[in-house]
């Protein structure tokens, strides 16, 4: 094996928050939450919010999405997204199991963003049919998208003014939202309340740590019964320190930073590689630590005997195929340059 | 008022309907469909379908197919559909309420129909993403369509192929069966089970009835436990006979039939009015009770001072508007006339 | 057969209703509620309760109450009844099903009638867990109960202040409330809001209609998207005025009050005829139109030759059997009388 | 602070927990359960329990137990239980929401043991009830009880048996399993699938892991789509290794019995120091690793300034409070002698 791009989640978790869960196991502690780890957790997020915020550690970003969702759109709402995000296609049903039954409305897309022209366009269709309808309740974005692209922060405000004009909130699926503000280089608080987002699916799984995603509030009333919403989808841990240290850890000293910068540099080498070669197209731009690559068939073959990753379903084009390379805060330059270099190589052939 | 084709529920029940209920008010009568309106009801189904089926009445098309749809998909998967069909668009989320939170995957068409290729890409897609995903469920389809066309026999029989080849079922929405049976002229055996259906919501309100529809599953053991779902739906009522008498007079002489092809008549009548006229366009071929029609904004002003139809969401061209007319059992050709004379008359302006 | 008292819903539609019912069926009319009969029927409804209310008719009493249920208990809430209440043991799940999970938590009565108490401990357990418990959501009490006593409006008022000073909302199952306001003497207001009353499911059907319920909102804003909720569950009727009509008809000229009186007479003859006998023994005060007896066996068997009832479950004492006896707009005092005798014969035997 | 007895998952992981998860967090591994540790547990688990079954790891007793009951009855069943247990009280819920709506039927215990003779009793009134009352689905006792009892072998193959035979599944709420497993001192087969155990809530958190429970399926047929409930309720981690490798080192070199063993004994150790004291009363048998003790309300004043435990809700006596001392792997001969200590200290006061 000389690559491993088949997902962030595949590398183990890092340094820093491995130490953290093994300090943080000293002792009795209180269970559920009540915990100093926790504490200051919150603290730590409220500062680099720079606004009060309500923070609700979980185990997966299916959790935090599902049930952030659930608390923005009743039983018979439904949530504007993108048609194949992860929501939509990678969660088994997920959000509208939380929800109780909400629909997800999902807007075709090149590059995984969604348009306020297109929220505006099922709003209007929402509104004449009324009742026989499901409610508009929610819009929902991924930052980093599912293509490795990014949303401006403009981008993200303007969706927000609509959404707001209309009583809906905006959720953000942060799974790999590091990523995204390692490009962006603005704060926290701009990347998200500050351009309208009103909860964040923050991930960390991805980028380092070994389970742990938040929900965040930006407006605390927003967040009222959501503990109890946690609770009965079995992500209230009882050993609840062993979280809240991990995501602790990984906003300090700007590890979740450090983690994405590294995972971005990654990808940003193997594009610039691999751009110059006729031999594979990127199919998107590359802002976070992922690249979507068509490749001819044969080579292909020749790559996965070398090489981890996933070929992606559904947008393959008839003359190629369609791969996935993500990087992660794990990835080493020799393993970008070997897969550059097999590229090449193969081009030679 | 001249006409008015808003929709075939705006006319009441027809005489003999009111009449069986009036009929059915004698004496005490047991309650929860153990009365003999309904044993008879089921004897002349199973006659009329040439097979043992089980028949559950209800009172709304919603409440038909999305007890019928819970009865097929699991909570974790997901029904195989036309975008636009009523299950998605028109029934406030109803499907995923009574599933538990499955998923409608909805696929474009011109004409409302949905075809075997489309299932079998969905299909390798879920196999391709597995557990992420949700579970293929069901195939759902719409007879006569959302645009008043018709699947042919065999259409219907290869999407149940394919259906069954992956051990889904086929549901048929059939809010306007018998407008369909009446056009295909074929047996209700030929047009459903024959043909591969499994479960038929069959539609008697707009087609006469005062508030009646059925479940019919035509294999008896799919059936199972149906009863339960539909008492805790609400759906269960006490004084049973008058669900059962509507349904059952419905079916006897031909009621359905008759009922069914005098609306399909005028809708015929319509539109071979309509057809040679430049100021309109048919946007569909016109297979049942329905006709969707583009109209310049000014004469849809000069319409809607004499007639009651409704102006059709989201398919708008730029240069028109998209009007909906549909006819019913109770239609005059009166109605009919002064519709043509009226675009006629505009016309010549 | 000398007597029918299974249920009061054995009985088919009364005169006035149906009569009312033809007389809706002329023309055609706006569906899904915007019919002249449904603006009457709120009309008529807030002048009753002097207030003004939002009315919501539905078909079954089941949908009533888990419709009513789902606007005041979130999924992650609980409902404070009498533990064999209607809506814990006679609905197969529907308040858990619309509520998309809410716990019914029910007390132990021996009249059917909660006690303020029973909630306080509960309120005071569930603060103890915290989290970890299902969160307070609402109070239903059934008026009249399932054991045909009544709650007074001085033990409505109080468990409507306790549940107000904890911010839960009290619901009244009223599938015999007009059965209730004919032996309360009282008005409709009294028997309701003026009580403390947040919602009731005004019962029809048992009490003369063909199939009609209500659910009502004493507090407007209360009523926030029930009209979607209705839809989604199946429950919006196209041809409305059918449903409107009928529950015009049963408040208009106090139809609803003089058929419960009848009812209620019926009830209390048959009571006091009964009480002089040895031979059977009455359960509960008769205040409504339900009696329950205790009978020895073999006059269980000699009843059921000539009439119609239900033996009742869990409640048989060792020595005897518990029987429903339910009497309706219908009950002619021959029946009564003709039961009394059969009781009386039997003990000469 | 001189002891904590306020719960078992105050502690953190154990030593060798610990270590299997930071020798686990080497290199790149597939996520979502394709890693070598799953393999092994699962080879591991099939050798424990002498057959072949399924075992799926998730991070909650909770999110175990409504997983499996999501499994066993359909959302219009029921699930017969103690009315105080776990999923009663504890989980917010969680079972009704998992299992899209079913109910809990509960009934009372002294000991948190249910008897065969409250199941029967209650399906003979669901059959009396038929249609209107939710289906009998499974029944769930937990094994060592909520009060720290244990079923024998015998009192579960009984439940068993009456399940079987009206094809309900029964479940194991085993979050103290390994507990009960060391007093009961038999095969983990004899205590489970032996005596009739259709699936097991397996905990490992309360008993040395840092977070982690297995559902365990005896019939692996029975299991089908959980991974996909699993799923689409978060609860497949990614890094899907660092949970097995905690219940593999939870099962290996008898672990899980090691810990329980010590923590049982801890328990005992306690109960006979207390049994001889005046002061105190045992109000169960300490047949695990909890004891429930009436104390008068001065000692608990005295106690809670040294130690650390809960006083319990609803079954306080009128002369004293009841309170939970719970010891676990980690709990010191020193804590419980100064615990007994100090309460002869205050009887001497």
């Amino acid at each position: 094996m000389k690559g491993n791009f088949s997902s962030d989640n595949s590398s183990g978790a890092c340094a820093p928050i491995m130490e953290a869960i093994v300090k943080a196991n000293a002792g009795a502690v209180p269970s559920y939450g009540s915990d100093e780890w926790n504490a200051k957790l919150h603290a730590k997020a409220c500062d680099l919010f720079e606004k009060e915020v309500a923070v609700f550690p979980v185990t997966t970003g299916t959790a935090a999405n599902a049930l952030a969702l659930s608390q923005l759109a009743p039983p018979y709402g439904t949530v504007y997204c993108y048609e194949a995000a992860h929501i939509v296609t990678d969660e088994c049903g997920a959000p509208e199991f939380f929800t109780g039954g909400a629909k997800l409305t999902g807007f075709p897309s090149e590059d995984g963003k969604i348009l306020p022209e297109q929220v505006k366009k099922a709003l209007a269709f929402a509104d004449e049919m009324g009742v026989h309808h499901v409610k508009p309740g929610a819009v929902s974005i991924t930052q980093a998208t599912e293509w490795g692209t990014l949303y401006s922060n403009r981008e993200v405000s303007d969706l927000a003014a609509l959404a707001r004009s209309r009583q809906l909130r905006l959720h953000m699926d942060g799974a790999r939202f590091a990523n995204a503000l390692a490009t962006l280089n603005c704060s926290p608080a701009e990347a998200t309340w500050k351009s309208g987002v009103d909860v964040l699916s923050l991930g960390a799984t991805k980028n380092g740590a070994l389970c742990a995603e938040a929900v965040i509030f930006f407006d605390v009333s927003l967040a009222q019964d959501f503990d109890r919403r946690r609770k009965r989808a079995g992500h209230l841990w009882s050993k609840f320190r062993f979280l809240s240290a991990q995501l602790l850890a990984y906003l300090e000293d700007d590890l979740w930073l450090r983690n994405a910068r590294h995972a971005n540099r990654a990808a940003r080498r193997l594009a610039e590689g691999l751009k110059p070669l006729s031999e594979v197209k990127l199919l998107h731009p590359v802002d976070a630590n992922e690249l979507f690559v068509l490749l001819p068939q044969p080579l292909l073959g020749a790559l996965e005997r070398d090489f981890k990753f996933y070929t992606w379903p559904l947008y393959a084009s008839e003359t190629g195929v369609a791969v996935r390379l993500v990087t992660s805060y794990a990835t080493r330059d020799e393993e970008v340059d070997a897969f550059v270099g097999a590229v090449k190589q193969w081009g030679r052939r």
